[in-house]
């Protein structure tokens, strides 16, 4: 599913929310059960998921009668949720906020390659973020075009899933000369 | 973490003990919780667990006593786990399953393509699978070899660490030239 409403991505930028839809992804759920799973209140859990179900990541799936309690199930609407990259670059009234949570995805990126053995200088990193960017965005883009491409009801498991669309993207990107030319120059930096 | 060894791979090859480090790479959880979101019964579990401890796959983190109940809490030794390509290739004594277990994703996202809006006849699934072994082996090699840099205790979340393994496989599969003819071979089934 590409989410391409930003009032709906911005859900996604809270890590709760976020770990509701992960967890509904493979299971059906009650509140309760992810409320113990998450560490917080059912109340808290309510609440966000009547969000995510009115944003439509969500849905009920059955309930079920205990005493004189009924508890929901809910699953989520899709196996495999990305953000537009339309929302990702900022293009769009309302996705600044999406478009700054990218951004920080990139630079703890950036820094996270210290750990892979790169040492970088304040000024290469710096230009290795406005690279890292354009990597990420050129990237989802291509992703996004895979996935648009799926649409009949034919179930894939996820692993085969991952890989047409791995497939796809990267037949995309290889094709791609402004996607070569940000992998050279971040090729250049990181070797620098 | 790289998984080399053909014995804890197939551990993997298992369901129910994939989804159970699914779940315990973002929460610690108890055998009690895992049976309920899982569906399974608390013998079946903790028997997975043991396996899954024993190959250090897994590790206990704390133990809450509760009346005369003891509860420990687990979590997955890693964020990330891969299977090595050697066994995934079937290159080393006993990663045959795990070859066979490699080949049949390979064949659902051949499968899988014609959801994708691509018709393929039967000589040409036959070779195109052939192909996406090809691609998928490369793949798992490149991103292998991007994890096993990884050395540094710093903590990387997770969106991070995934555009850095993205790049830093990309960066070597572009330089591939047999990673871009398989592409390119891809390429020309996928359009007839």
């Amino acid at each position: 599913m590409v989410i391409k409403d930003p009032e709906v991505a911005k859900l996604l930028a809270d890590e709760t929310r976020r770990s509701i839809l992960h967890n509904l992804r493979h299971f059906e759920m009650t509140p309760c059960q992810l409320a113990k799973l998450l560490n917080k209140s059912v109340s808290s859990i309510m609440h966000h998921l009547n969000a995510l179900e009115k944003a439509g990541l969500v849905e009920q799936t059955r309930s079920v009668v205990k005493g004189n309690l009924v508890e929901r199930y809910y699953r989520a609407s899709a196996k495999i949720f990305v953000i537009s990259y339309v929302l990702s670059e900022g293009l769009v009234p309302g996705s600044e906020e999406i478009a700054q949570w990218t951004r920080e995805i990139c630079r703890n990126a950036v820094k996270g390659l210290e750990a892979f053995g790169f040492k970088l200088s304040e000024g290469d990193a710096e230009e290795l973020l406005n690279l890292v960017e354009r990597y990420s965005h050129l990237e989802q883009a291509a992703r996004e075009e895979a996935i648009s491409r799926y649409s009949s009801p034919m179930q894939i498991d996820k692993p085969a899933l991952k890989l047409i669309l791995s497939i796809l993207t990267d037949l995309r990107l290889y094709n791609d000369r402004e996607f070569l030319e940000v992998l050279n120059n971040i090729k250049r930096k990181l070797e620098g």
